[in-house]
């Protein structure tokens, strides 16, 4: 493809030659001849200077040599470059013949259901969805149009999946909730988990992480928001819009956490919570109580980001200090020792 | 169901209209006619003022209008309301077409196995137990009556399932336990796994989460604990009974973890540790010691919970104390200069 | 076996009756006529005394009665001593008639295929290479000689496994890495993730653990690395050779993790970081910077294991700490009251 009709597609405009020819994305590094890479951090703009790339992606303002497509948002283009670049292969339509559906199921146009795969009764799968082999929908599972699950995704009874969803392997949205109540002998016994999970729009799920069903009613991840992998979610965790959950992120039971929210690594957040809109917990984060809307917590238990930073930096001085207290003591005690009597 | 038959149902009394349709389970603001909810929690008894459920579970000394269940323990007649009302399908009997059983395997009466399972040879399914689709039962495993093993769960080569046990989706029993040995040059070299996995009667263990088998003898998971997802127990790893491991807990090789344990969310256990009956450890608690019976720990390393309540208070005033410990310094150090000798 | 083949068999030498009989391997307070145990932590030599062993692997100087194989690394011959007395079963080659292998894939010599796996179009499987049930290769996928994939296992499109590699359960290799591009209205477009993931040789992958496909170019797992249950690796990161990796740790995209190093427990690792050869992180550690190579860290942020060790003692005597230096404070304030001016 030449720059101009790639500048055309992404919705940029051209700096320099718009007839180089690009066929690959790389990094700034590794870029050559018929790549085009990309610059959306300050910091890498000399490495501009070196790079072997045909094109690169930049803002305006960037200035360099070299054959250029300008937007305010190089890595959201680039993110478009690569999609146009290298368009990933699109299974064929078509149910492959060890797969196993159940007759009462409804398959919409043009789905792939690869080897394999089983689609229980009632199981509602939308147009052009691709299920990779050894997808599970259990009986009345819903899934909507364009969605990919990848191999072993599970969906479980009753759960609904959007549009343009992804699962990524291994995935399992259902399971029953951690729910038990002890007896008099302090023996569990299981709360029947009688709701389901909601999977709105343009959500994706990461390999490897479960999402349980509510005890009575939905546990729900909202629009667009993207969870990683081995990400644990409680029965009836309601999670807002464009909300990012990284890795080994564990949400209990019932809490909400809003839209716009950044859950880093490995953060915990407790049960029946309230994190607001827009709020940043850093990795390793654990959070016990409400976090206000627009808040940066880290810690454990977790504090403002700042005063934790503060905290965590004298933290590591603490046996110093220990030994200033100490000597201080001393010297007091010497003070007092060494003074007349005051009256 | 009217009341009167769900009290007879769950041994409770009844307190007012007893002839009340029940049909469903609810929480309770959203429950309304025909729903059954429950307040376990003195917090809630409030709202019994505003709900509009038909009926209610709570204990004896609450006062209502609505119609009631009269119970010590709500909260486990709930659990059993919901079960009465919302009976789960039970899959037919049968073996599905698809399946793979090995002809040495023994099936118990009324199994129910799926499309796509694997049970291998020599091993042993109990009366009534379920295999959902894509369950892997290795040669030898054995499962006990009354399973339910749900869609990708699998059962290693020789480990013994109890009665009554439910694996959540893709939960793994039996994976290779974590043990090398380094040669001179500092590689490492595979010990074999030989030993298996025991879990009890009555054990629950979530969606995704790996038991691993013991390098030698056997890993146990005891009567009535509940495991939740994604969770690791290492190898040879002993749990007592009625303990709750919750979501993304960590057991390192070897650890013993007494009855009536709790470990909250994350929270992670070296190895060949003893763990008391009874202990709680709070969410993210780190423990590299034994811990005593009863204690309740949290922290990192895990200290007394009290003591780690209020050593966490003060680190958030670290750099405040700090300030006030320089202040002190340069005072201590003013009075010095300001002093006349004192010989 | 008699106990003189055994030690011809593991390169050890014979001290006492070489011609007794081992049958087993079994732990030194378990093992009994017939077993063979090992010790090689002076702590457990008292032990010795009491065994019923036939037969113990140890260094050459310490003494026992116990016919004894003498090694300098009694660990490293027990692991062989398991593998030569316990020999594991190998499943036939051949294919299972139920799995489904593709016609252009390329399966070598003596392969075992089991029930209901899947080989995609264009893969390769490594001569005696084993496939369990229910595993996926996606297409292009390539597994070399001697592997083992457990049940349920899955190797996404175009990711290269190399000799000798064993995948526990369930482990997924080559998942999407979380890669997002925000555009203006603060929604998340995907970055397809057009890299794969490269396994060398003699790799150990747990269950249940994900390794994500890189954004560009490839995620990379050294040489003879271990990594346990429930990981997390992010796209591009690149671990050495020799490396052990415990569960549930989780490393954020594009870092680098040198050879030999240590990873207990739980720990995390950002994106963009450097972590030097033979580093060990102890359990939970959180690491935000880049380590020196040969560093032993802890802690969250990480810090050097002693500074970390003497700061978290201080940490428990925080509130009492902050007391002495309010009495202090008292006691200053007291003075200045108490003293005449001095000028």
């Amino acid at each position: 493809m030449i720059l101009r009709d790639l500048a055309h597609r992404l919705g940029c405009e051209v700096r320099g030659d718009g007839g180089v020819d690009v066929v690959r994305v790389a990094g700034i590094d590794e870029a050559g001849t018929g790549d085009i890479t990309f610059v959306s951090n300050a910091r890498y703009v000399p490495r501009l200077a070196k790079t072997r790339a045909s094109a690169v992606i930049v803002s305006p303002e960037v200035e360099t040599e070299v054959p250029s497509l300008l937007t305010r948002n190089p890595y959201l283009a680039f993110a478009r470059a690569v999609e146009a670049l290298h368009p990933q292969p699109r299974p064929m339509p078509g149910v492959h013949p060890s797969a196993v559906v159940d007759p009462s199921a409804v398959l919409g146009d043009d789905v792939h259901v690869a080897a394999l795969a089983v689609v229980g009764s009632g199981a509602r799968v939308g147009a052009r969805t691709v299920l990779h082999p050894h997808v599970v929908l259990y009986a009345g599972a819903q899934v909507g149009d364009d969605c990919i699950l990848h191999a072993g995704a599970q969906v479980r009874e009753g759960c609904r999946i959007g549009d343009r969803v992804i699962l990524q392997n291994g995935a399992v949205i259902g399971s029953d909730g951690f729910g038990f109540a002890k007896d008099d002998a302090g023996r569990y016994e299981k709360i029947p988990q009688i709701g389901i999970v909601v999977v709105e729009d343009d959500v994706e799920i990461g390999a490897l992480t479960a999402v349980d069903r509510a005890a009575l009613r939905e546990t729900r991840i909202g629009r667009g928001t993207k969870i990683d992998n081995l990400v644990q979610i409680g029965h009836s965790v309601v999670i807002g819009s464009d909300t990012v959950v990284a890795g080994q992120v564990g949400i209990a039971g019932s809490t909400r956490v809003g839209n716009k929210v950044t859950l880093a690594g490995q953060v915990g957040v407790a049960g029946h919570l309230t994190i607001g809109d827009g709020v940043i917990a850093t990795a390793q984060t654990g959070i016990p109580n409400d976090v206000a809307p627009g808040s940066l917590v880290s810690g454990y238990p977790a504090i403002e980001n700042r005063a934790w930073l503060k905290s965590s930096a004298v933290f590591a001085r603490l046996p110093e200090l220990h030994k200033r207290l100490r000597d201080l003591e001393r010297r007091v005690a010497g003070l007092f020792a060494a003074q007349p009597p005051t009256s």
